[in-house]
């Protein structure tokens, strides 16, 4: 197998693990799991596969992420383009094999676990502000990957770090807009459910990568040129 | 003692641990746990047991690992009999023990922690589901095994990591299946109570082995011989 | 960017994510978090933090750490106001921003996770206990601090470690006094709210001063000079 | 100070701090928390002591590891007797303070997160069970100490691996016993209280010593004789 293409797959897989499991968790068993347990779910993910797919192709999983790495010169952009369609196309994936899980109870989906904001949704934040958290959600998140994967000293607990700090993320966020942070674990739910999810889902695209691009900067000024 | 005897005792110890624990956790405590605190009993055993039986045995107390590892030729038929009888014997003392604690207090054993599916159990997806959801569950929980237990450099976190990672597929899997994703695991519960544990266990018994197979086919295709 | 104004830069911006994260649990969904969901919010902030800012300034995010790393003359008297000036404005603009948040519901904003004690507080504990249970919290969390840090070869869980114990601090806390353990945590609160969470904040400024004063000097006396 | 004071006064601080945050989060906010969030509050609390006092002292912080310890030769006969005596000290002096904590509120103090069995207690297990569950409990975790400090190169995560140990031997043990595994832990609360918590104050002392005995049986016949 030519390697781009192994990378490609690994990050199919992993966004595919990611959705189907953090969603997944939130859609069959928010209640009995409360905003923790949802929490726990989608970080817990995203440490599992750091360590099994990072090694291939760096465990992105998430579009926002590749973005800050295009902008870091860490990724091409014929690598960005790869990842992105591969993660795209295992969030849409996770989010089908939900469905089908979901639907074999005979009950109506109304839930996979998809983000979103007004009235109706968590405690009801503006789509104003929606854009606003998911911006600052993202930010902490990036901002953290690329501070623990900058030293080799980190390499070992790196992954249980950023899984960590998707799950405070996850806590703060889940009651707002339901936490994206990646534009592919949102468009899944959305491309499968439609309505609000759908009409919604351009906040839960544009504002994880405008979040993954500040990390990315902010990065660069405050860390990575403290050598000079 | 001779080496395989201890490895044998070692992992009958291990998965006697598991299964006292983690069902005996959702049986005795379920209510009052929530679905989050089973799945950190059952993860955090696997943490515990990987530092002090891992350097004996290496901690597979699973059949669906054990035949993982014989697959990729980590472990010899000889020893794969050997560690599968003997998790079993475990499964099944810690289950009988379990029984016993709930006895003394003079009410009604029904449940034991067992897996199931259908109409009364969990969200009550079907039978068909039921086995793709062990599929998927055991293949992402023994992938992850594979991939952090791979490198060295991992050594002093992977017993964490795979912890952690069977804490989340719990929480994906307790609604829906109860997670086996570990035929010893399931046929405790089901040799002591019978009833619909036992009739539906042939699911908990093939589709974690199929799912640790696929594991270690995938993993030998994308992560084993980037090498070459 | 000077290196003095990079670490105040640093000490802002952590500052106001573990006020805005954690703070923002306990108010935005305290009910549905638990009070474990909000010590993981909290104490997973610090981790973060610890490994993309703790390079640069060390992560305190809390004068009484500073001023405990002043009375360990591991910070200068400059860099001691420099750093509770950054942190006390990266707490104000968190709160600020959680106004913000919450506001765009359009619900009147009654708490920003502020301190408190007395009735109507938590298990309303009296002024003198909360001075007392305040200075054992931060004394735990200092101390911790200071033992986790002072081996090189802890470095790479040393930020696991402090977020862990700051886990465990709200942990009991939360019901007591909410957990303080750092006065620019409860200037935020007070100073956006006013009423009881301002005229009690003098307990949660000096507190835990006092509480990182005597782990300086407990530290110093059990564990510091084991050498001689 | 004397390198022997030193070792008994950490051992005495330890304790405090573990009854203090253990029980008194099962006394406080036993409801708000949940099973989960105790069994974190004691796992944690022996997480930051590890890396605090666990260089003084070993951060044994429990009669039944020093039991442990002395069986295998790693602590002197008066050593023995300087941390046990330490230890009660430590544990009543945090019952203490969490009594007058309590007290503060006005209402009676009924709770100090002592142990039990039998009728209103938990499940109400029998007194017999009660003794094979604390022996149980006791042996998975200081067999498991045992195990992840007999490697040097678990150094760095060997207190993250023992606290965690301690969080699955509460989420089981809770709902059965409270979870002693720790004589020191039983009596603070019990000296203070009195009644049941006094009478059946024997099973936690009896119980928990005999499993670390075991333990240490356990370890030297499996695992510490691997070289020969």
């Amino acid at each position: 197998m030519s390697g781009s293409f192994r990378k490609y797959i690994a990050e199919c897989l992993g966004t595919f693990v990611l959705v189907l499991f953090g969603c997944g968790s939130a859609a069959t068993a928010g209640g009995e799991l409360g905003y923790l347990g949802i929490a726990f779910a989608f970080g817990l993910a995203i440490v599992a596969m750091a360590y099994v797919i990072g090694p291939i192709s760096g465990c992105h999983i998430n579009p926002a992420v590749s973005f800050a790495m295009l902008i870091s010169r860490k990724l091409s952009g014929k690598d960005f383009a790869g990842y992105v369609i591969s993660q795209v196309i295992g969030a849409i994936a996770g989010s089908a094999l939900l469905y089908a899980i979901m639907d074999s109870t005979g009950k109506a989906v109304t839930s996979l676990g998809q983000n979103g904001f007004g009235e109706g949704y968590g405690i009801g934040i503006s789509a104003f502000m929606a854009i606003v958290v998911e911006i600052v959600l993202t930010f902490v998140f990036i901002y953290t990957i690329l501070g623990v994967t900058s030293s080799e000293s980190n390499g070992r607990v790196a992954g249980l770090v950023i899984g960590l700090t998707l799950v405070f993320v996850h806590i703060l966020g889940i009651g707002l807009t339901g936490t994206s942070v990646n534009p592919a674990r949102s468009l899944g739910p959305a491309v499968l459910l439609g309505g609000d999810a759908l009409s919604q889902v351009w906040v839960f695209l544009a504002a994880p990568l405008a979040g993954g691009a500040l990390a990315a900067i902010a990065y660069r000024l405050l860390n990575a040129n403290r050598a000079k």
